[in-house]
């Protein structure tokens, strides 16, 4: 068999490609490279003692050794269950644990939510800019995307996909007002909301807003009668690498997920659900509020070397939490090509066009701040500034007549 | 909005239902039960001081702590894919680690093969009875199941799923002449076969035999070129809780199952390959001889009783490795009315029509004899025996008529 041409993929496969971002990661070890491209935690904020005391405890004798490395209910830990209904009970989503399904990291919450709702040619409506994850796992059931912002006409919505919290990749919050607005959305169409909240608690400033499933509860009378699944991870928190995240929703809906979880990989890993338990219940809170000590300082250095180097036409968010800046370069600024010049000079980011389902946002690009200490923040931005700088030089003449200087302020 | 009836599922969802096993395993626990429903391993094979040994040194100390708990790459933990391409290639399916994909279970490699190659209507070809989880996570992608032995008519085939060693849930193996008849078929149609190793490592009696993947690159000239896409697992070896599983092929092939899977769940948790990688290292060999030495026995435990008390007309497979006996009672017995009898004596097995594509085999059940001591098979047989002794007198006419006591006697 010929390799590759007569593969019998199926339709979807034919359509997948490699995310930029991933595949940028792979670059980003060089020696000497500044990277602002990937999301990822500060290593120094993954508490490996925490960890390996929880680990040691749980393989510490035959009995509970045993149920660490054994099969498990595909719902997940009861405990684990247990704590995050207490979590989301606090965030304004009354819950218990039956409405919990423990997934393999919140990337898998989405795929999961894919698979029971999406045929081919439904409508699904995000944020564009969005999750380039979400996307691709959402594209894999071969849907059609809609922009939120223009969703007024054109036919029903089967999913209403939303970061409402420091967005990946804006860093956007979205205002009450406008949560308030896909739930109505929502109802008009008999949407299903899901609720990313992979960045909701890393809030640098300002109040904590509702979640949407908060709302919708509030609204509806209960948990049971909503249509919003809230998908959580402790990814930012407490570790990645050990993939845990969670569905927080209606139990009718949850039991749905959790025979779709059973067919994709029978149940999230036993030792890992036990241990995140563990370290959860050690200090959540404190371990994220010196994340946030550390993220919001970066933040702010790397804003701050903003405003000395950008060159006119250039703007950016102001997040109020989660990882991420977003600029805006003047129009006609190709952010993929500028990539290529800013790597051969030892920086990373990503280009924003890849956020966008319908190919739009050449001109935007991604920085996460969440490896960047002052000095790799200040000689980065200045580097990035004058390529940016000297781009402008090449752009179309348009490009040339931006608006100026101007700084996004994101409230709240 | 009314839970349930309004929910805008896919269509794949409205026609999945739960896994009989998965649910009976939520009753086994009862105090008294004796189970021979689950295909789980014996918890005292669980080497819980070697994987404890492993999360403490990975633990121990920053660097490799952070780098245990971050994110990592979608392909898998390098080392572990280097160990299990050479253990590969001992099996006769020479390959390197870029032929290795690592996924969170065996049942992942299907869902990510299901993603890969199915479109609604695609024919999947089984052997019948077959893996019941194989259905399941099939059944997301909606194909049309057909039976291995019905195959010679129809339409186009795309996807062979076979269990070639120790089937679960017969405990068959397929001769070497149906392995190159499963071949020709597969080239016949252009098709992916999709190998199901995972029992192969429990052969208790009689010489290994080559995997179809060795069959198919010794044909083609190497795995390149190969359509077979063999699927491994842990869960069998040294731990199902951890789930940890692989696929093994065509690179062409492998890169775009790593996409799938980086939509799916980003990548498999990094401290659960790293502890495994380290605990394969030290000893796969021989904790996977004292697996065959203790389950063997408590096959010929099982079988003896079965000789001992099954009553005329019942017939069973005498596997030489793997974890289940099949048993196929006389026809018109109902084994899931027999189950709700068995349960009420103290008594759990699988029913066999769970294992039919097509809705057949309401007369087989599943016997697994891997948590089985010599006194419970003794005594839970001889109870099991008595309760089909007693259908026996109910069942319709036809089945009294049955072929007398037979033992299919499974070569090799």
């Amino acid at each position: 068999m010929a390799p590759h041409a007569s593969y019998p993929l199926s339709s979807r496969a034919r359509h997948m490609r490699a995310s930029e971002i991933r595949e940028l990661l792979k670059l980003v070890d060089r020696p000497g490279m500044i990277s602002f491209a990937g999301g990822i935690p500060d290593p120094s904020l993954l508490d490996h003692t925490a960890f390996r005391a929880a680990y040691d405890a749980m393989l510490a004798d035959a009995a509970t050794g045993a149920s660490a490395l054994q099969y498990s209910a595909t719902e997940g830990y009861l405990p684990l269950r247990g704590w995050l209904a207490e979590r989301m009970t606090t965030r304004g989503i009354a819950c218990s644990a039956e409405n919990i399904l423990v997934t393999h990291g919140s990337q898998q919450a989405l795929d999961l939510i894919g698979k029971l709702f999406l045929d081919p040619g439904d409508r699904v409506v995000t944020q564009a800019p969005t999750y380039l994850g979400a996307l691709q796992s959402f594209s894999a059931f071969e849907p059609a995307f809609a922009n939120l912002r223009h969703i007024a006409a054109g036919g029903p919505v089967k999913l209403i996909y939303l970061v409402p919290d420091f967005a990946n990749p804006t860093g956007r919050c979205m205002e009450l007002s406008e949560r308030i607005a896909a739930l109505d959305l929502a109802e008009r169409h008999g949407a299903i909301i899901a609720e990313d909240a992979a960045y909701t608690e890393l809030r640098y400033e300002g109040e904590d807003l509702p979640p949407i499933a908060a709302l919708d509860q509030a609204r509806v009378g209960g948990i049971e009668e909503a249509r919003t699944l809230h998908c959580g991870t402790f990814s930012k928190t407490l570790s990645p690498g050990l993939r845990l995240g969670w569905i927080c929703g209606p139990a009718a809906l949850i039991h749905r997920l959790t025979l779709i979880k059973q067919a994709s990989d029978l149940h999230t890993a036993t030792a890992n659900q036990r241990a995140m338990h563990a370290v959860a219940l050690s200090g959540f809170d404190a371990r994220v509020a010196r994340a946030r000590r550390i993220y919001r300082q970066r933040r702010d250095w790397m804003l701050e070397a903003l405003e000395r180097h950008a060159p006119p036409g250039v703007t950016w968010t102001r997040p109020r939490g989660g990882l991420f800046i977003w600029l805006t370069l003047p129009a006609g600024t190709d952010a993929a090509a500028l990539l290529q010049k800013a790597l051969a000079r030892n920086i990373a980011f990503v280009p924003g066009g890849a956020f966008f389902a319908d190919g739009s946002g050449a001109n935007t690009l991604r920085l996460s701040f969440s490896l960047a200490d002052e000095a790799k923040s200040a000689a980065g931005i200045a580097r990035l500034c004058e390529l940016i700088a000297g781009e402008g030089a090449h752009a179309r003449p348009e490009a040339v007549s931006g608006t100026g200087r101007a700084t996004t302020h994101q409230h709240p």
